[in-house]
């Protein structure tokens, strides 16, 4: 245990926090040495996360408590916007994966017109790289800080970057019709999120609006070699965990909804964490919870010249904190799928 | 009391059957004089369904039971393909209302092809006038036989119809992503409509293969003027009730999505059942549940050229069981919306 | 219409309010003239509420915006402490059903006990009549002011009553396990509300510290002719409307289960809203949802001169609107169950 | 992985031989070489689980397909009633683990009484341990054939048994009003079970009447030293996994609820799964899901003389599949939590 990875975690008491702990508790190579939370802190972990309770872990503090000296590497899961100073303070040699969006877009501009304000830390938006690992793994071996995708993001791009960059679809008129469980939405005390707000009924919200869709047009305008503006349409589903991104593409000419299957077979042979369905199967989100995997299926359109994708993944764990282990075990030359061998949680 | 209209209720212990009786037990004009159920004949109504329990209802029978000369109007919700012989055999005089798919396909061979038999009634398929109230009212006053729309086609065309009749949206590429309830799934024990295996997830089903497609496409291309086949997928959610559509269309050259919102207020103006949002907000399943209610919103995409419609329905009510009412008050000559007078219930 | 009763909601934007009107618009006796909610002042209901959208409602306002001259007669769903005064503010000829806990308590120390204060209205509380009908009508029919039961209450006080009046079980020892769904806290932003810590779960809380406590113990004081200390555990359910009281109960001597269930249907015998199940049936809160009923079960215990109660409401309906529209018929001489007509909604 | 122990599970297609395998996957001592279900025999595992398709695993057989030489050790997930046969046809040699009701009463008479019908296997009653493994420990290592404690009775032992021991708590008038999860009632398809008839809402079921009720008075009586009848009031709830037991006692002569809590702190010191709350706080079943863990609450009661435990576990895991492996490490000598290590997974 003396060798093992000393690791932080800012902003422990959210879902994502809480996630990464109940995770990296089982990571042999890990050892949990600071937790931070402004507003809890100095509290156990366990007051904040009865479920968490029964762990030997440390108690809550604020981040100016920390002592960098004995940490070896920061998860970053504070609020997005907060993260860009917060990172920019930290030892220069600390490795970081961050699972705010701050540092996802690799265009300034891009982020200022979605959120609003001026990067405070477009040095290190140059150097951040971003963590979707089955489409970056070589960039992210090498990086020191490690942008995690979005939730919709990962759903939406693992389906359709292999099938751009080999020209499969089109690029146009891509519709990404998402479906998410409410943990995406984060533990603050909101009207929208209550129980009797949720719970038996289904809506759209930031249509049209959303902030994943540039994080989604910018990986979507690499792989198709041309900018890409397309349709995000996300909606807030009665559950916990969980997205389902049905995706509606264009066909290549000559193409095949069986070749599109054909591909992402091979695109993700040997993946340890993302699966293929077999013709006529489609993924479901709960046949992927709590674990770190991606299920994708592909269907035949009706209409001539089109076909259906869908992929599934746990939100909190392929989507945040799974995936957030998945870099950290790259970026420390850990077996990729160490600590993150758990099976699917069904029923 | 004496004057009232004599209803029949064929096929009373589903979940059609249970809506028809809660909505009916308040409507003045009805008194409900035969309930009948083939497995669970002889046992009263409330041992079936114990919300009913408290109501003053004959018990349960088998249909060749029924007295007929002491009934005025029949609904028919049994299951589909058994409904075509037993409204055959019924006394030509009596109205009915068919809340099967049995009548709702004009053209026998697309029956056929999608049901996989030959039609055993085509008479009276003929004779049937598709009860969609708010696009074809005159006819179905006038009409003996209405086949009731099924739940996914009602959320589908009401926002498309007056749309694709004026002109404004394109019939190519339409796209609808269509999630339900599971009550739409009736009340037969089915594994995959267990608890455990619909709740906290969601999955599409009957990809390019739904059944709900033709009758889209019937309507649609009517409203169009031209055959159109379209996109529709439907999602299976973790709630009882309600069918949200989510629609992606192509705006016609020079139309906007305000156009699109502002030709859907004109058509449906007066209605009492459906009603277009205001921009900016979108429709919450939840918000119609247990009513006759169609709440309709539209958004501008941000992909140029492009609109999306969402609508929401309660799939028990308008998409079934309160339009069958609504059905029967025209074809009777009562107000419309008598006995549909519920609002939502929230939460 | 001009002769409507009209109506005034104080606190309108919260469920119990949302709930009053839904089942307003049907009652034709009623005319909505004031909607108050401090906060959203100015907004229209449908704004607030998209499912009350469609009805033609006066907007919100403050409370000190309403004209009494035009007010026949208030519901009052403002929070618990802050109704006393506000309730004493208004002019003495308007009627007035209030749905908080602030007139409940009969007696003013055991009110200054659990809620931390001296009672700001105490020659009200004199004044008031405590409004569970089925046990307390003739007073209701010629009260002022209604102090509207609790929803634990209004469940485990149904069940409970008519057996401790007629001496048939012992008030030693009644333990009342209750489940609720989570509209009873209402729809102020919460974490422990949250839809990702309820759904999937359920726990205890307010463990022999609940406010309800005192109020059923006043109910089953009275009807036992002594003092009575009883366990109340209340527990929050994944649902969103629902009270289910399970209560064990000791037998007097010589009375069996059987005369439990006979002397709760003589009791009910004529009643609207109670209906006490035949042996052996266990009622379920989603056979109450949506209506003013109360389903009762009774069970003989397998431990010896033990029973079971079961009983089950909708905590908006019976146990809160519904109860509060059923007191105003009674005080405005309406039939009682106008207005109450609503079959439950199944499923 | 030559030397890992070879393991057969039988009646692998229901969620208990499900969630072995969801845990036995990352289980480092264990290799899963047989599979069986009968009516699924030929089938991949996902086929019929699609959260498991990704594992290397052996297709689904029927029993007499498999071959027993080269299995180590046997799991029994069958349906009660068929287990009895299947286990005494086996090979003697074989450790055995079952998850049925079949082997876990003592008393033959009282399993005919409950059953219907007599023991089929009455010398391998006797032989078997019953593998609560917290009361129970030393016993289980020795034995060949572990009867699994039903989810019910784990829930309700685990507080009652040392207070019970110790004279600390009397053994009249216990009350467990118990709340489960639908995944108790395994994955056949059965109307009760249905989405439609299982969320939001909530229902006792098996009153005074279920086979739990033996189970837990045979522990119960032993700890307490004489015959104890109690009642066992089981509901059915709106969650997939999870038991919530609240439980009534009457205190001993001069014990305070403290004096409960802090005798089962001392009785669980130094256990890994189970673990009492600090006071004031009550357990939820969704701190504990997908782990092997126990919480347990005490509150002292208003009613004098009178206490409130509370216990929470995942009956699938503590209350099935989990302690099944608990039970099987300790029968091979393994570090009792191998392979159980799992947190819990919040939300």
């Amino acid at each position: 245990m003396s060798t093992a990875l000393r690791v932080a975690i800012l902003g422990a008491s959210g879902y994502t926090g809480a996630e990464l702990v109940r995770l990296l508790v089982r990571h042999p190579d890990v050892r949990l040495v600071a937790l931070t939370a402004e507003r809890q802190a100095g509290k156990p972990l366990g007051e904040v996360f009865p479920h968490l309770g029964g762990y030997d872990l440390p108690d809550l503090v604020k981040i100016d408590q920390v002592d960098w000296d004995g940490v070896d590497f920061v998860f970053c899961a504070l609020p997005h916007g907060t993260t860009q100073e917060v990172i920019a303070s930290l030892p220069a040699r600390l490795k970081v994966v961050d699972l705010s969006a701050d540092f996802r877009l690799h265009d300034i501009e891009t982020y200022a017109t979605w959120y609003g304000h001026a990067h405070k830390a477009p040095e290190l938006q140059t150097e951040a790289v971003y963590g979707l690992v089955e489409a970056n793994r070589e960039a992210v071996k090498g990086a020191r800080l490690v942008a995690n995708p979005g939730c919709y993001p990962t759903a939406s791009q693992l389906p359709l970057l292999p099938l751009l960059r080999q020209g499969l679809i089109l690029a146009d008129d891509i519709i990404i019709d998402a479906k998410s469980g409410v943990s995406g939405a984060g533990r603050d005390a909101k009207q929208g999120n209550l129980y009797g707000e949720v719970a038996e009924g289904i809506h759209a919200y930031g249509v049209a609006s959303h902030r994943h869709a540039p994080e989604i047009e910018q990986g979507v305008s690499e792989a198709a070699g041309k900018p890409v503006v397309l349709n995000f349409t996300p909606h807030l589903m009665p559950m916990s965990r969980g997205i389902l991104s049905s995706i509606y593409v264009k066909l290549a000419p000559g193409i095949s909804a069986d070749d599109l299957r054909a591909a992402l077979v091979a695109a993700y042979k040997g993946e340890t964490f993302v699966r293929v369905l077999p013709a006529g199967q489609a993924p479901q989100t709960r046949h992927v919870k709590g674990s770190n995997h991606c299920l994708i299926g592909v269907f035949a359109d009706r209409v001539p010249g089109r076909a259906i994708l869908l992929s599934v993944i746990d939100n909190l764990v392929k989507g945040a904190s799974g995936q957030a282990i998945q870099n950290m075990n790259l970026m420390m030359g850990f077996p990729e799928q160490r600590g993150l061998e758990q099976a699917p949680m069904f029923p």
